[in-house]
């Protein structure tokens, strides 16, 4: 190791996208090792509109472990990062940076400690699965630094220690968690089953929905439907491994009809099991309820399904769209059902891929209050104006990259503080 | 039979409860015969608060089979009417009315045609079941009228023709619904557990919960559930066999912890396989959602259940109260979260059994506004005024009675139509 009076600072940084779950992930068998009840796949989102951006850095300076997520430090003493830390540590190898003049070996790893800052361009408290995309970005980063040698598929078996779904986010496109046999965790891991331009016309519209409720955190809310509910274990054994095999044939064969319902009857069930739990837990609210039945009046209407749902752990819809043009119809009906307060402006009511507004020919405000009433709904007085905070356009997008450009970096080079 | 120039009149009034499952009946295993998937239970309301009342009549002066419902002639044409009319008129039997000189031998009911007033003393598009009071009263007075000499649990099997949970309005107290084995249906009837006074400290408020959604109604969305639903069919054969047993035995010995938590689960259950139907049934909305989550927060808080909220195709709440003090209680948390909008009178704001007012402190509007918050709620500033349309306290109650008083009669004696 180089002298530590040298004080050199060696950091990585990386940008790893966060997933939806069209085959949904919902119950542990394992709470520690976090071994799901079932396979489950996600389909990755457009870093670019949702992302975590991490910087790890090592230093012979830093005294501890240390985290600053969106500027605020937090504690690393959760099981959860003291997890994913153990095990990038126990695979890091010697790392050589010429530039810096810098060696370390792989003993030194066990000394050093790291600092880390994690930023996620997206409001973390919306319930878009943030928790996913920082570990998989931490665990990716960490491997990065301190050249764990490990594929992308080792690595994602690390992040599902720190949130289950973390493992879906280290691939980009269509991802398949493999629940696994091995009692230890070691098969439990993420494999991808096709990239982002096996299938680039889809189009994903996320509602992000307001709500007063206190929602009940994934952990503690499938804690209670292992232990409650008496639908979840014929779920996770009886259900889900055929869904499995007819989502990765409709993936490969582009098969909207079948991806769309596949998605939509999962996303119910597991709502459905949700509600089976004592006492029982309510994700959806009437906002949520809504947009179903919207997209399932058009989709009955129209006599093959233009739109898929799905909903997590909260009342948010991720809507993906077969194409562009439905894309465009989509967002008029949902501005016509759910427009801003009137106090908002289009800039910030509608994130991400802005484009799609010129489509649906909504540049404006006004735009919006002038929009036919859709033929799904009943009672075209009625808007619901509000009750949607925000919408971000979006499309399925790659998985995790390094990113070289200093600017982009959360730490000073030079401290490995935040900037 | 008398000279048909006399246009003698017969008639025969009955009052017949309406009932509300807790282990729920969802899914027909025949549509024509209406034979469940399950077994089910329920308790009957006191028909002073929720009752349906009918009128028959008979006279040769009849040219058709007529029917008015709450005022108004509906058309009898329809199967499940049909199928009621044509099995009690199978079981009719020879009727001599000596006071009137009147004999009606069993030939001839098939050649006399009937008129039949109907009546709801609560709103019939409120989701109160009001199907289940009507075809029950219809057969009972029907029988009566007929002198078909059926047991009520026969009578129940006619009924159930009609609609499937009118078996259970034949019995007061608690009752359960056999769903039989014979393809006929000739062994799927109801058969009283207890009657209302073997558990008379329960106490019902019903919330009567604002919508403006369209309802799937129960006839259809049964036949989806029964169709889509994956987990249907697990819930039918594995989890109720069970519950039956244990609620059966939660009855006997008034084991209200039991009852409540039974009753609980097995709403949110049905919930469930709703959710898990394609498309989704939702029946319950916010509202609903927080009175649940007002009633768990008080079970969990008091170390054992108080009340045990139900909710059928709708989204109105049944809640039962393990006695008066806690439904007095109960009564004080619900009006202080849904307040009545400010043009209400309380009289018309709490119905049935208005005495459970006094008990709670609240006899007029200004002691609605000075309630204490609840400790179950997070936010109290927050109150859900006009969510609840209104409330209606009542208890378990007795079967079907025929009424003597003519005043009752909601046919002219003279002449067979409306009063």
């Amino acid at each position: 190791m180089a002298e530590e009076s040298q004080k050199w600072v060696l950091m990585v940084t990386a940008q790893t996208p966060t997933n939806i779950a069209v085959i949904k992930y919902w119950g542990k068998r394992d709470e520690t090792l976090i071994l799901p009840v079932n396979d489950s796949i996600s389909v990755t989102l457009d870093p670019e509109h949702l992302c975590t951006t991490t910087t790890v850095s090592v230093s012979p300076a830093f005294d501890q472990d240390r985290m600053w997520l969106n500027g605020k430090e937090i504690s690393l003493s959760g099981g959860r990062f003291q997890s994913c830390l153990r095990e990038i540590r126990s695979r890091a190898t010697d790392v050589h940076d010429k530039e810096k003049g810098i060696k370390i070996t792989k003993k030194d790893w066990e000394k050093l400690n790291v600092h880390i800052a994690s930023y996620n361009n997206f409001p973390t408290a919306a319930g878009l699965a943030s928790s996913a995309a920082g570990f998989a970005c931490l665990v990716f980063a960490l491997a990065k630094l301190m050249n764990a040698n490990e594929d992308h598929s080792q690595l994602s078996a690390i992040a599902r220690r720190g949130s289950g779904s973390a493992c879906r986010s280290l691939y980009g496109g269509f991802v398949k968690w493999i629940m696994g046999k091995d009692e230890k965790g070691t098969d439990s891991l993420a494999v991808q089953l096709a990239d982002e331009k096996h299938w680039d016309e889809l189009v994903i519209v996320i509602a992000v929905v307001s709500s007063q409720q206190k929602e009940t955190s994934s952990t503690t809310g499938m804690r209670d439907t292992v232990e409650t509910s008496l639908l979840l274990q014929h779920r996770a054994k009886e259900v889900v491994p055929k869904r499995i095999l007819k989502m990765e044939e409709a993936i490969k064969n582009r098969d909207f009809a079948s991806f769309a319902q596949l998605a939509c009857t999962d996303s119910n069930q597991f709502h459905a099991v949700c509600l089976d739990t004592c006492p029982p837990i309510f994700y959806m609210n009437d906002t949520s309820h809504r947009i179903i039945s919207l997209v399932e009046k058009w989709n009955c209407a129209a006599g093959t399904p233009q739109v898929a749902y799905t909903f997590d752990a909260g009342p948010n819809a991720v809507l993906i769209a077969r194409n562009r043009e439905t894309a465009a119809l989509l967002v008029q009906k949902l501005l016509f059902c759910f427009p801003p307060k009137s106090d908002a402006d289009l800039n910030s009511f509608v994130l991400g891929d802005k484009s799609i507004l010129k489509d649906a020919g909504v540049e404006s405000l006004e735009a919006i209050e002038s929009l036919p009433a859709p033929p799904e709904i009943k009672d075209p007085s009625q808007r619901h104006r509000g009750d949607v905070s925000y919408f971000i356009c979006t499309r399925p997008g790659r998985g995790p990259v390094v990113l070289s450009d200093e600017s982009q970096f959360l730490l000073n080079p030079e401290t490995g503080l935040p900037k």
